[in-house]
């Protein structure tokens, strides 16, 4: 699968008493996945933000699959839907290195919106930064 | 609608650089929900797994509606289907205190399972006692 | 002893793969205890904020003494040192209910400042109905 | 300043609504860099877990000096005191990356323990190879 992909060690912090990565986590994880793949097209989110554009999350569809221990290191893969107006959707899987195991995989809504939190298209130059930069993560 | 409520206080700890609940805490406060209607049914999760049952979520469909903020109270709606074997999904609404609106709902999978993840059925006196103390949470 | 006290619970978001309270934890809990007494003495931090008040933590002495567990219900206890300027120090402990022993105490110093940082003196109004309304916090 | 050096990102999860790294959070930065020092000494906690040696926070000094912002690169310094018995004192500073100023930082005993959590001596090997991999970190 062609995507972004962005690793992720698994600390305490982590994990619960089940001994395992605590569900949500997951979910930090896709976002700093999100936030690298942004940034590696040269943008950052408070500057963003200092623009007047904030991202905020519509919806997260997520399926667990298998559960990521202490001390493991996971790779988020990322893709991206193409945007309709001020939506994009992001398709993201977590898996452990050297495996194609997907432990967890979430369909994540993205809107930017302004700091009235009106809706608001995605910057058309955002787009184009980061289809210059990846195009692979376009699915 | 008939549910059972757990009120949730928003502290500094579960805001974000926005000024809002970072979303993913949604997740925690549904879960503490969660906790409780087992509690006040005479159940608590670390007596359970003593006994080798142990709770995993299987998949979240989340919408964010409108965001919660810093001292705002809020109440945890929270419903159940019928359980299907090892599967019982709970579906559950954060509304502000006095209000209709709801900030986020979600449709949450949790799967009962062994110690070594094989999902196991869900103990029968422990969905009758669920029904005799909170009849109104099946939906 | 006299003090401030406010009941938290320990769900499965507080504990870490060692199965007790992940120990940066005791220091939210202890932030809702500090939350809590400012406003049931009148204050809320998002009214103080808009105020031009904001409270930012200046150090941390905190002792582990024994480990919470899932399910616990614990009690922090806050007393408060008189303010010097705009400084103020918490000292609170956190206990599990119904029982003496210490399980994690701190001496957490609070700064009141300037939405640029400055540190600006505690407002007198706050100490008085503070003063007011737990005349026992005083250490 | 000779020390072991971890570089870690500020991501929205880590910032609170006044816009800067939620004061807690430091904390878990400083346990993954004393993670990694002793990873990179060939040492995985959940291996020693299995070999029945646990590392707990026995106590936690730590000064707040100026704030880190969403987007900040930082660096977490770590150097050690020599461990007496089952005790060790890590010294750590948070600095913004190409600075030396300093953001926060802690002077944090870390307490090896049994499962059953009785003090245990730090294993000599544990010491030695810290010292072969990172002679810089003993202060």
């Amino acid at each position: 699968m062609m995507a972004f992909k962005w690793p992720v060690r698994v600390y305490i912090e982590d994990t619960d008493f089940g001994g395992i990565v605590y569900y949500v986590n997951y979910l930090k994880f896709m976002e700093r996945a999100r936030t690298e793949l942004l940034r590696s097209a040269g943008w950052s989110q408070h500057e963003l933000a200092a623009n007047h554009l904030i991202f905020v999350v519509g919806s997260v569809e997520a399926q667990y699959l298998a559960p990521a221990k202490l001390d493991d290191q996971l790779i988020v893969h990322t893709t991206i839907k193409k945007p309709q107006g001020a939506r994009i959707k992001f398709l993201q899987a977590v898996v452990k290195e050297g495996s194609d195991r997907v432990l967890c995989q979430a369909e994540i809504e993205v809107i930017a919106v302004t700091p009235a939190m009106r809706p608001k298209r995605w910057p058309k130059e955002l787009i184009t930064t980061i289809d210059q930069t990846h195009p692979e993560v376009w699915s």
